[in-house]
């Protein structure tokens, strides 16, 4: 590349450089899911995913250390969560900075492993092993996560048809408002709306019930980490499809329309913004019973948000269209997803 | 703790914070072994472990990518050849300087990815997941090797038992007097045997067929990563034994020796200093015929250093003794072990 250059987004670097490196293995996906489903024994697959946290680049030197191991586990989890697996355990490789006095490094490993403890909880997982290195840098925090899935009931992002609808859990923008809430961005945002948001930012759950309930039901699954245009793109991509969603039927939550009726703009915000791990999927319109009883089973909303159309030439640079209440088409920015 | 206390080492950090996360698994074995060993079908089990290197800690910032990316995995397939495992597949996470130019990126990249290509092909493994992100900070990389082991062949540090012979793989201290050569700090060595230090530092061979050779022979087994003296501690800890080694029974490179006979005191670098990924272990006496016909089948030297004895009240802050060819005592100093 001459000087001037952009650097390769993730996408373009795994593509390139390691994605030849996986070729040998098909669970590998291409290295292109959520996560690899690895043919280890006749009855069980292994599912695993790993996703690193850097300090100043995915959360703040001052986030309490309890909510980034629930992150931490949350972000891995999510992405077992998209493949319809069962998690059963995780290793961690934690960086540490040298420039931490004695005191300052207890007490931010009793803190990050209380969080642990609580975060091991519900989903059932448990620490297997890792790492633990001093750094001259910032704190960098790898977890690998383990599941199983039956053979055959995996979900993965390629499956998506048209005619499908696309549903999404819970609701969209919480996390992308939070961390504005988090940065003085919102002034003036109502300060019980702004604490909701920012729980949302920092401890988000992963929908691991709804991924294991979703096998022979979804077809084409993503957890939404990049943001939903983002995410949903990937499942467009992976399964050659196109999608439109509007913009009026989004699950909002009551913190996120208060701040959206003071500043509509923040809409592009909601639409592009990640972190909210919830699952966006997409189903044939007679699974709606079955989706319906499966989130009153987890009493958690699933709201149809758009659907899907067979591709059409000369639409590979827009995979998602997202429109408005009157039909008119959101124009939503492709730079802001990418933590890279 | 109060001022001016000592930040608590790796070891201790695991014991008093993480090993409770890992009671429920009994697989994960307390996280003082070099691997888990997780029962995830009846007929296999799985082997994990995750290890991380940072720039400026454990690699320098001009080591070449290629080289980067061969001690990446070959430090975490000597985690699973001291299991007894067979490695299948491994995750990447990489935080990647902001910092870089974007050609300064690709041209890391493809040095890595090419080091990876090669590493990759002896042992038979695959890349199949991995994260890739930016960092404020410097390079940080973690790789978590998978492999499987048939239900009671795998190897522990935890069966060494009084009367055992003490084995070790290839030869010692070469890589700690490598980075010395790195460091400037063995100036007038033969540039000769300069080179072959340097190699053996950074291109370690992680001894794979060895660890799936020794299954029903070994009793205790570690991998040389924290030091010889270091390492075999761990085995007699986990073990309930003490250990006899003799510095004329050492292998040594012809290198070695040459940096040995200008400085006899650097003895205690090649006794305390890690890196090398040879397989330290303990068999039976009657295992030497056995063990004879491995070293000849690998081609790979297996040398008898010393003995285990049984433990002793009052010995438990000294668990490995080094004796010199007269029967002197050597005494081998503590702090030089860690990385953390």
């Amino acid at each position: 590349m001459g000087k001037g250059a952009k650097s390769p987004n993730e996408f373009e670097i795994i593509a390139r450089y390691f994605a030849p490196l996986a070729a040998r293995e098909p669970g590998a996906l291409g290295l292109l899911d959520d996560a690899a489903v690895l043919a280890i024994s006749a009855d069980r697959k292994l599912v695993i995913t790993t996703d690193t946290l850097v300090e100043g680049i995915h959360f703040m030197g001052d986030d309490p250390p309890e909510s980034l191991a629930g992150k931490l586990l949350a972000v891995n989890l999510s992405d077992l969560a998209a493949m319809g697996s069962e998690p059963f355990a995780y290793t961690l490789s934690l960086a540490l900075p040298k420039a931490w006095s004695p005191q300052r490094l207890e007490d931010w490993l009793s803190g990050f492993c209380a969080g642990l403890r609580k975060a091991q909880e519900q989903p059932g997982v448990t620490l297997v092993g890792g790492d633990t290195v001093g750094t001259p840098g910032p704190l960098c925090l790898t977890a690998t996560a383990l599941g199983t899935a039956e053979p055959g009931r995996e979900l993965l992002r390629s499956g998506a048809l048209p005619g499908d609808v696309v549903y999404l859990s819970g609701t969209l923008g919480d996390a992308a408002l939070g961390l504005r809430v988090l940065r003085n961005q919102l002034p003036g945002v109502d300060p019980t709306d702004g604490e909701a948001l920012i729980r949302r930012y920092r401890m988000p759950e992963p929908r691991v019930a709804l991924g294991l309930r979703l096998a022979g039901i979804a077809h084409g699954v993503a957890d939404v980490s990049d943001g939903l245009v983002a995410d949903l793109s990937h499942i467009c991509s992976a399964s050659g499809v196109l999608a439109t969603i509007h913009t009026d039927w989004l699950p909002l939550s009551k913190a996120t329309v208060d701040v959206l009726a003071r500043d509509p703009t923040l809409l592009a915000s909601v639409l592009a913004g990640g972190d909210d791990y919830e699952l966006v999927f997409t189903a044939a319109p007679e699974a709606s019973v079955d989706i319906g009883r499966i989130s009153r089973d987890l009493a958690l909303p699933l709201t149809a948000i758009g659907r899907i159309d067979a591709a059409e030439p000369g639409h590979r640079n827009q995979l998602v269209r997202v429109v408005d209440a009157l039909g008119r088409e959101v124009d939503v920015i492709d730079g802001g997803f990418r933590h890279f």
